[in-house]
This record gives C-alpha cells, sequence and structure tokens, in this order.
C-alpha cells in the first residue's frame, strides 16, 4: 500500500511532560503520539511538529503530520488515536494532508495566549495553566508595552538563542501583541508566523517587569535597538503557555 | 484572649478530594484547612463551611468560619493558611465575622457554575473541570430547558435525598438558571438561597437529557410535578461543577 500523508491538530496539557521531542530526559508528547500510532497501525511512525513546544507549555492546537501505510480513513485517526493516548493529550481533528505539506515551514500564522493571575493569594483552580504574579502590577502600562512588539523587529533581545550573529535571522513580523485584562486575570496574545527560542515567554516576562515597574513601555524600542537578551525583562514560566492555533495557506 | 470569629474564603481543586467534609475514606478540603490552621496556631479549630461540596466538586468561592484565640490580624489569614496548605487550595480573602455569622443560614444567594465540552474528541487541556459529552446536543433546546427552572419549584425530581415526605422541604428558588453556548463549549449557570442535595448535578444531567434527545423542554412541569427522581434526567458528574460565590446580606 502506498504511504499518505495525515495532519493532526493535538491538544495537550504539558505539565507532565518535558516538552513535545522526543528526549532522554523525561516523558514527550511526541512520544506519547508515536507510541499511540504504534499501538494502532503497528508501524513505527515518526511525527513531525510544526512547533517544539518547550517543558510544561500546553497546546489546544499543535499541528503534526505523519505517513502511515494503513488503510484507516484519514477523519478517524483523530479518536482512533486519542483512545490510545493518556488523558492530557488528545488528538482533535485529522485529515489528508497534499503532499509536500510541511506543518513547520508551510504555517502562515500561530497564535500563543499566556495567562496571568495577578493578586496575593495564589490560585487554586486552573493553576497549571496559569502565572501567579503576586505584586501589584500597572495593567495600563503594560497595554502601552505590548503594542511596541506589534510589525517587523529584530527580536534578539528576547530570544534565548545562542547563534545571535546574523541579524536578519532574528528578524520577525508580529501581526497582533494584545494584552487582555479581566479583573485580577491578564491575558497576552501574540500572533506572528514564526517566533525565536522563548521568544514569547520572555515578551511575557518583560510586560511583567513593566507592569511592576522595573522596565518602562517607552523602554521597548531601545531594548529591541540594543540586541542583547540581557537588556529585557525576565523570562516567564511555562505553566502559562498555550499555542491555541496555526494556521495554513 | 477572647475568641474572634473569621470569615474566610477559600478556593479549591476537588479532583483529590472526596469532598469539603471530613469522612474517613480520602482526604477533604476541611481537614486540609483545619491542618494548616493548627500549625499556623497550634489550636485545635474546627471550620464550618456555607456548602458540603461532594467528591470532585470544585469551588472558587467557597465560604466558611472557625473561632480562634489567635491574635494574627484577621484579613492576614488568607495568606498565612493559603501559605501552609497544598498547591489544589487556597483562601482568597479573610476577615472578622460579626458575632452570631453563619455561614450556611446567613447565605442569601449562591452561584453554581458547570461546565460542559461537547464534541466527539475529549478535551486534554481543563478535562477537571469539564464535563465531555461526545454526541451531538440540541442547545437550542437545552436553553429552553433551562429557563423552566427560573421561580419556585418542589425540586424532590432532581434531589438525591432519601428523605423527601414532606414536599414543603423540597421547594426551592431559583434566581437564575441559564445556559450559554460558546463554540463547543456549555457553560450552565444556576443561582439561588438554597439547593438540595446533589441538584445541580441532576438538572445539569437533565438538561443534556434533553440536548441528547431522550427529555424534551416541555417535559420540565411534569418533571416537577412528579416528585420523582426516576422522572428527571442523569446525574452529572462532579468534576464539571464549581461553586463560584455565596453572597451573604
Amino acid at each position: 500500500m502506498s504511504k499518505r500523508l495525515i495532519k493532526i491538530t493535538i491538544e495537550y496539557d504539558g505539565t507532565g511532560y518535558v516538552g513535545w521531542q522526543v528526549q532522554p530526559n523525561g516523558p514527550t508528547v511526541q512520544e506519547e503520539v508515536e507510541k499511540a500510532l504504534k499501538m494502532l497501525t503497528d508501524e513505527d511512525i515518526r511525527v513531525r511538529s510544526a512547533s517544539r513546544t518547550d517543558s510544561g507549555v500546553h497546546a489546544l492546537g499543535q499541528v503534526a503530520t505523519f505517513y502511515t501505510e494503513s488503510s484507516i480513513p484519514a477523519e478517524k485517526f483523530a479518536h482512533a488515536i486519542t483512545s490510545r493516548l493518556p488523558k492530557d493529550i488528545a488528538v482533535r481533528s485529522s485529515e489528508e494532508a497534499p503532499d509536500g505539506f510541511d506543518p513547520r515551514h508551510g504555517a502562515k500564522r500561530k497564535l500563543y495566549r499566556y495567562r496571568i493571575a495577578t493578586g496575593p493569594i495564589r490560585p487554586a483552580l486552573e493553576r497549571r495553566y496559569l502565572w501567579h504574579v503576586k505584586w501589584p502590577v500597572d495593567t495600563e502600562e503594560m497595554i502601552k508595552a505590548a503594542a511596541y512588539f506589534t510589525g517587523t523587529h529584530n527580536f534578539t533581545s528576547f530570544s534565548n538563542q545562542e547563534c545571535n550573529t546574523e541579524d536578519s535571522d532574528n528578524t520577525r513580523t508580529i501581526d497582533r501583541s494584545e494584552l487582555i485584562v479581566t479583573g485580577d486575570r491578564i491575558t497576552y496574545e501574540i500572533e506572528g508566523r514564526s517566533f525565536l527560542y522563548n521568544m514569547v515567554r520572555n515578551i511575557t516576562g518583560t510586560l511583567v517587569d513593566v507592569g511592576l515597574g522595573n522596565l518602562k513601555a517607552g523602554d521597548i524600542p531601545a531594548i529591541f535597538e540594543a540586541k542583547d537578551r540581557q537588556k529585557a525583562g525576565q523570562g516567564a514560566p511555562a505553566c502559562g503557555l498555550c499555542l491555541m492555533w496555526i494556521k495554513y495557506e
């Protein structure tokens, strides 16, 4: 039987995983999906994802592909894989992908959402999905700071990548950067085609440092200019971050 | 030192507990709070709550009181207790209550929220806070059914209490009963002064049975009339239910 390329959309609670990609130091989402595919098809299938989410980061709409010789109808994979996965991972949908479809390089836009709980007391409900910031934050100043990230910039100061020799490599275009405040909850949403390593967490941590008064919204242009990770704010913890969706052509 | 009455508002993820009230078959929220108070004050304190939530039910705004001889300022208890509690319980606020304040009988209004995820695939994120209903539901019919619960009714058919001999005991007034549909998520909110045992879960399960076509919205008046638990729909599982807030005078 000829091989088909299947595209799947995956939701996971990253709390119990050391990230998407297979590695020796703990369970990963990729290996759980590949184990489920082995159970289902008896094939040794390698799954390729759009984004290698870090340890503890969540996804509502991660996208991945795999080749299979199985005769299972493409749209039946979602339920069949999910029933073989642990409760913190689910395949939301599955379909046959056109030949040459690449989940990573073909992505046109992604939305990441970062959720923060403010106030002196840590949250108990939904604590796995929130960063608790216990000191008061100036949300007006944070909203102003968030607006600076829209557009095309060199994001070297917001990346933990070690090889930052060529500036052009660290230029990214952000289509939307918005902070939404609802009571003691803050949601930060950022949309773009691609992101540097740790970029969303470093931007979010910088926004919180602006909220705490450690930085000012007006400092953001100089931080871009510096191309120096040390000039930006702290990195936000993984638990608040979720990859919401990825769009293709 | 004279005893003061302290009122606390408690948030908890009920997943790991057999309910609020101390019992022999597993950990309870009450015993965790009492242990934290023992650590904090070295007193053997008994905590009295507004609602005895069942095994697996969550709370954002449970209210409870306790007497203490400690000299800790009333508003400092929230942080001091929370820092001695497991991560799935937090005391959001604390204050001195007037003499004679009773969290259970003094309650004027409570809001319960029940969250449902629909669709063929079970959710992975927030799965601890959702009931997954995998078959298609008619949400328009469910919205109509929810409206029948507003007002004063005999709720015998929606209670698991065994002693239902006197009708008058099972009469309750519901101030709001509303179903909110957002994509594949359904939120049911019900407000009233007090509720019978398992009443919110039995109403929610009945609404889902209406959505599934096992019952019709127009059947609700006859179900009230029957005063028979067998006439109503299924009971909804604990995980979707959350006690949101309790209001006093």
